[in-house]
């Protein structure tokens, strides 16, 4: 929250009376007014009634001045010769005053004529947009651009959420591809940065304070080395608010959560004794996944399945009961819920289909009358249920896992999820859980994050998501959860239309993807660009240690690995220490042969040893100014594979020993057995490719992204 | 080449006197007189002796004008109140020129005055700059942007290789991020394109036909509706030429390459029977790898080489020998060479190490020498040699490759070539050749592409670089090479520092690696961003058949690939058939759920049996309309991975017999057996990726992106 306090009786004055005569926009004086009220800058004005007056006030705003016509009778100014522009003394102020008023009486001899409105004319500086606009999922949103034709051509905005923080400001002038053009380019002026954000803070108030502000435009605003002023303001309402999405207070979602995710007790709706119905796979799941608490299948006649007493139903049930995963057809849901609700049951896991993604919104909305009613939480439907690797817990009918880690994933998607699965036991990426949401009618992302948050099973949080039904309340928890576990997120649906039936400026350049980019950011949020990446970081991004500092060696036996190292260091914001230091450098070089090159990347070339590639990487480990290495392997007899990989496990660990604990990755060319050395690298904490110079670097860029959001560097 | 021709005689006498009076760079009267030469329009200018003379030629200018006074004794023109700007009539002209002749005599006094300089006002329109630098690699650019502080800022400035065609020319109009400005935008007027299309060619024209010309600008060019017209001319000159690189004719290029490739015989120099040895390693490749020509060890002691004759020198071999591969140490390397050359061995393979990469310039320079005196072309040194599929030749010390296929591969560095052979043989990625380049003190990237643009056995080429060493060479073949057959690269370095030390504006933005992605698209080659992506490219793109037309399908089991999928397209300028025809959409309704979604993507949904992929497969095929395939399955017990595979090959093949040949990709979701599945999927023509949506899709886009550039789309 901003500390800014605007005059909201004033604003609400103006609004009222906006609803009152049942308009969609404010005009240009009310704005102004409005703009006042939160002392965002406007051009000076006044309406005069004299010659003299003119010349007086105009003296008083300082030249050059416009000067129109004030008529309820004259629409078209310009026409009317009721407009002009750059007066530049007192006299000429009087002159223009005496001109406008014949010129309209010649134009419209009846016209009522209140006044000559005397405005101040401002240019010079940089041109600028501020606006806001409101998001769907995100709510209002502060928007920040420079102006002009060409930014629009470029689509060159960024978003904020509002109300915007001084600090948010601030990031959104540097968030702009033409950020530069802010600091004074060609021997220019900057511009008053502190004035701007300022604005961008008021802007940002003004619309949370006022929920009915839908859009709002300053364009431009002119910016300098002196402040910042809107030269024209525009504000579009709307005075129907749509109900928030249903959500309950953070402490209880922990607790509900809590129950969910390490149930003391499980219920299976529609457990059976027939092989392939989900039900008896989400029984075996359980069964054989290892779980420890109770298991209590509930059957309409059965009298026991797979070995558990069965209950008609969960009310049936003599003990408490924390978690029902419901196998049943659709049309039985929402009366076993009702029951549920009834038992106290914490949540229920919706595995059926035939909701929301068939067209079935009513039965979807059906259950989350009963959820509410009953205070039982949903995740689903139409999912494959969850895994929380920690309690052993199956609660799926899909395979089971194989690796128990420190991950947290989730899909919105089953296909997402399938794929999750696979990937963690091919690449045998551990995890701590795997939850489907499907249609989120009720669980969504933010409730997941609340749990792994303080969950210490999980160490890294990973999501897959089409959308956020509460993007806003997402950003919120985020912020706070990004501070202490990297979250990363795959956003599928770039490319869906954004605000394209947007009334205002801000809202015609309010991309939906850009939005989500810009939340997600100012939220601390590591964004996957494609699933593969999305598996990477989950894999890789735990086992990193954080790093203490920016600077980063490249090591690489091959040369041509050290160059695509590089140039993936440079993809992924990374910075490599540069120049080295001479001691460093003369300590490295004593290590290699005298073709080789220090510098960074240090080439110890092909030919070497296993020595040279032990004695190299630990001088990289022991000296306090490397703060990450990168490790490019070239495979040759002198030093196999395997050998490589041992040699480099072993060192890490000795140094670890001894307080020196580096983010090391490595990138692996070679024959086939680079494969088999790549995973046993990655089996002991350091993340390895084969046949790839850029994942194992952006994988460290993942982990350096989001050290660096959470204030660690 | 361009049509155009220019007044080339004026410009050389211009020139001669610059470089007599040895300047580097052009006045500006010079300047104009050049764009005179060429027909670039500058302002209208003229020098008047007289106020009556002054109203004369202003007024045949046209209005307004700005008149300067022209002396060789006042260098502040404006200091010395010597420009008047927006001279507006004849009368103001007149006036205009003895206020600054007065002006200028007060100034100094004893000033020699040759006169006032008239000259056309210009303004209005988009402002814009032309240019040209001169690379290292590529010789000749020609440049274009927008003008302005911004574009500066941004960078956004596209190069062509100078002279530029005007297909050339008008595709830089498109190929900046800002093109809409040109299109008129806020219902502005769109710039003349012919005009600024012919400026373009015209300055790449100059800029070929005088090579000191070794940068240019034309900053602004004011262009509207009615024209183009460069405010401001910059030409900076370099007298001192540098030799071009060594580069025989294409047609001995062409001869010697097919010799070395595909050799009757083979030598190989320093062949020794002590295993390790690299001598001993590449005979036993030659032998095991069924080479059928004629094998010759050299050797000063032994009588036979692992049942070879062995001879002291090449000298001795009594047939004629096409390839000689080098395993001995630098030193003896120049000798061996003369040897070879007198044995006229069309080229040495030049494994050893030791030159220009341990710092030996000197050594490597000797080698060049010799090569040229005898006509004989040097691959390498510092290489692990090359692999011809083909022949079963396998001219290297590295492990035999396992795969033939049809692409041919070249890696700089030695470390990138094992990730190629390790990648190729893991992926079993089918390979017609691999190179090693190395030090490229010879043969290099384009006498690849003129070997393989004629071999039979080659569809794909797919280079590793780190730099061109001549890359206006590699363009002009290139450019003709990828219209027969897919060029990919990955360039590698593209942090270099550029043009640091750029005298002219257009050179200052002239960012090494923008020039390289300019002209890399300019000449068809498809650029890899990664090292994984060229090899999955090299490895997927060949096996795609040429589409038909733009439109592609995703059809999909999991509606959650599905958006991923979609998402891909955009990222790799693929375009969905959006809407779907009302008859197509219907048809794929007929074999899906009702609830599932028609549209496009099709998604058939999670739990269809094998026959829905079969069905929506193969109308996906049939229909005319269609003219590519993505699928994205989803794992489940109905349909499982084989079964989908072996469904997908089965129908594709089928369709291939009735004539319907499309490019299919596929994403597959699920647990582990996708991964066979997709091994099976690639094997029979497929390229198909488990737990990725995004790989399938980036190569189905590489081959659009190819079939485009050569015109076939």
């Amino acid at each position: 929250m901003s500390d800014f306090q605007g005059d909201k009786n004033k604003v609400r004055q103006i609004l009222d009376s906006v609803k009152a005569a049942g308009r969609d926009s404010l005009t240009a004086p009310e704005g102004k007014l409005v703009c006042d009220a939160y002392g965002i800058s406007v051009p000076k004005e006044s309406v005069v009634t004299s010659a003299a007056q003119a010349s007086t006030v105009a003296a008083s705003m300082g030249f050059p001045v416009v000067m129109k016509i004030v008529s309820p009778d004259i629409l078209h100014k310009t026409e009317a010769g009721g407009v002009i522009v750059g007066v530049k003394s007192a006299a000429d102020a009087s002159a223009a005053y005496d001109t406008i008023v014949a010129n309209a009486k010649v134009y419209k001899a009846d016209a009522t004529i209140l006044g000559v409105q005397v405005q101040q004319m401002i240019k010079g500086g940089q041109e600028v947009i501020i606006g806001a606009v409101t998001d769907n999922s995100f709510g209002k949103l502060v928007a920040f651009g420079l102006g002009g034709v060409l930014v629009e051509v470029l689509k060159d905005i960024t978003f904020r959420l509002a109300p915007a923080t001084n600090e948010d400001a601030l990031s959104m002038l540097d968030g702009i591809q033409a950020a530069e053009m802010l600091k004074g380019v060609r021997g220019g002026d900057p511009v008053n940065r502190a004035a701007l954000s300022s604005l961008i803070v008021r802007v940002s108030q003004l619309v949370s304070d006022f929920p009915e502000i839908s859009e709002m435009d300053l364009n431009p605003v002119f910016a300098s080395k002196e402040g910042a002023i809107a030269a024209d303001v525009r504000i579009v309402v709307d005075f129907a608010q749509k109900a928030p999405r249903y959500r309950p207070p953070e402490a209880e979602v922990a607790v509900a959560m809590n129950r969910i995710m390490q149930p003391k007790a499980v219920a299976v709706i529609g457990a059976s004794t027939e092989t392939g119905k989900i039900g008896n796979s989400v029984m075996k799941n359980l069964i054989n996944g290892g779980y420890k608490g109770q298991i209590y299948p509930i059957h309409p006649k059965d009298a026991e399945i797979l070995g558990y007493k069965a209950y008609k139903s969960v009310k049936d049930v003599p003990g408490e009961i924390d978690t029902a995963v419901f196998a049943i057809p659709a049309k039985f849901v929402a009366g076993a819920l009702k029951e549920c609700g009834e038992k106290k049951i914490a949540g229920a896991i919706l595995i059926p289909s035939g909701f929301g993604e068939t067209g079935n919104i009513e039965g979807q909305e059906e259950l989350q009358r009963i959820g509410r009613e009953y205070n039982i939480r949903l995740m689903g439907p139409n999912i494959y249920g969850f895994y929380y690797t920690p309690s052993n817990l199956c609660a799926t009918f899909c395979t089971a896992y194989d690796y128990k880690g420190t991950t947290a994933l989730s899909s919105q998607s089953g296909g997402i999820g399938m794929a999750i699965i696979g990937y963690s036991r091919s690449a045998k990426m551990g995890v701590s859980a795997i939850v489907g949401l499907g249609n989120k009618s009720d669980i969504d992302e933010d409730d997941l994050l609340i749990f792994f948050e303080n969950d210490p099973n999980t160490t890294v949080i990973a999501q897959h998501c089409e959308d956020l039904k509460d993007g806003r309340a997402f950003a919120e928890v985020a912020k706070r959860v990004s501070k202490k576990k990297p979250v990363i997120m795959l956003k599928a649906g770039r490319t869906a239309a954004g605000a394209a039936a947007a009334s205002s400026h801000t809202g015609a350049l309010a991309g939906n993807d850009k939005i989500y980019e810009d939340v997600l950011r100012q939220s601390g949020v590591i964004r996957a660009r494609s699933l593969r990446q999305l598996l990477d970081f989950a894999r890789g991004v735990p086992l990193l240690p954080t790093p203490k500092g920016e600077n980063i060696v490249i090591i690489t036996g091959a040369g041509g690995s050290g160059v695509l190292l590089s140039d993936a260091c440079v993809d992924n914001g990374l910075k490599l220490l540069k120049p080295m230091p001479d001691d460093l450098d003369a300590a490295f070089r004593k290590f290699i042969p005298p073709f080789g090159a220090a510098g960074n990347p240090v080439d110890i070339t092909g030919g070497e040893p296993p020595i040279t590639y032990v004695n190299t990487v630990k001088l990289g480990l022991e000296d306090d100014r490397i703060h990450a290495l990168i490790l490019g392997y070239w495979h040759t007899i002198v030093t196999p594979p395997m050998v490589f990989a041992r040699n480099m496990v072993e060192i890490v660990e000795e140094m670890k020993k001894k307080g020196k604990v580096k983010p090391v990755v490595a990138s692996l060319a070679g024959d086939v057995e680079v494969e088999e050395a790549a995973q046993y690298l990655y089996e002991h904490g350091i993340p390895a490719y084969a046949y790839s110079t850029e994942i194992p670097v952006e994988i460290l860029g993942a982990k350096y992204q989001w050290a660096r959001g959470a204030g660690l560097l």
